[in-house]
């Protein structure tokens, strides 16, 4: 069966964040002072042949091994079967 | 008014993604051989202090100005009162 993953991958929270920060001081001089906070982080988007019983064990993995830094990134993912095969 | 709005850039359809292809190729060596693709893109939460008159309309001028390319990139976003302020 193919499914299309989504995995979301964010720093972990007090982790600094200096594109973020470059990102925010741009908006600002872009006038667009209300910007009090940017976080940026990944989305994967990602197409894969797997069995039902085992597509998110294979996801977690994937995180787990490459996907994300466990040490500073968080990461959260969605499993849909691909509609369009 | 304090809103959470998150941004997904995305390359668009048919643009090269050679940061993909890396991550698609090293997940291959590592087993996961039911992997058909990969696309990797950025996901942004941006913490902006607005009026809900006027915020969708910033949030798409900075897409257009700053956070995505237009050439190269799609955008989406989400916008949601902020609950923890």
């Amino acid at each position: 069966m193919t499914y299309d993953i989504q995995v979301f991958v964010t720093l972990k929270e007090g982790v600094l964040d200096p594109q973020g920060n470059a990102v925010q001081t741009s908006l600002t001089r872009l006038g667009y002072d209300g910007v009090q906070n940017v976080r940026i982080g990944k989305k994967m988007d990602i197409r894969i042949e797997s069995e039902p019983e085992k597509v998110e064990s294979d996801v977690r993995e994937m995180c787990e091994k490459l996907l994300a830094n466990p040490v500073i990134e968080d990461y959260e993912y969605t499993i849909e079967e691909a509609l369009s095969v």
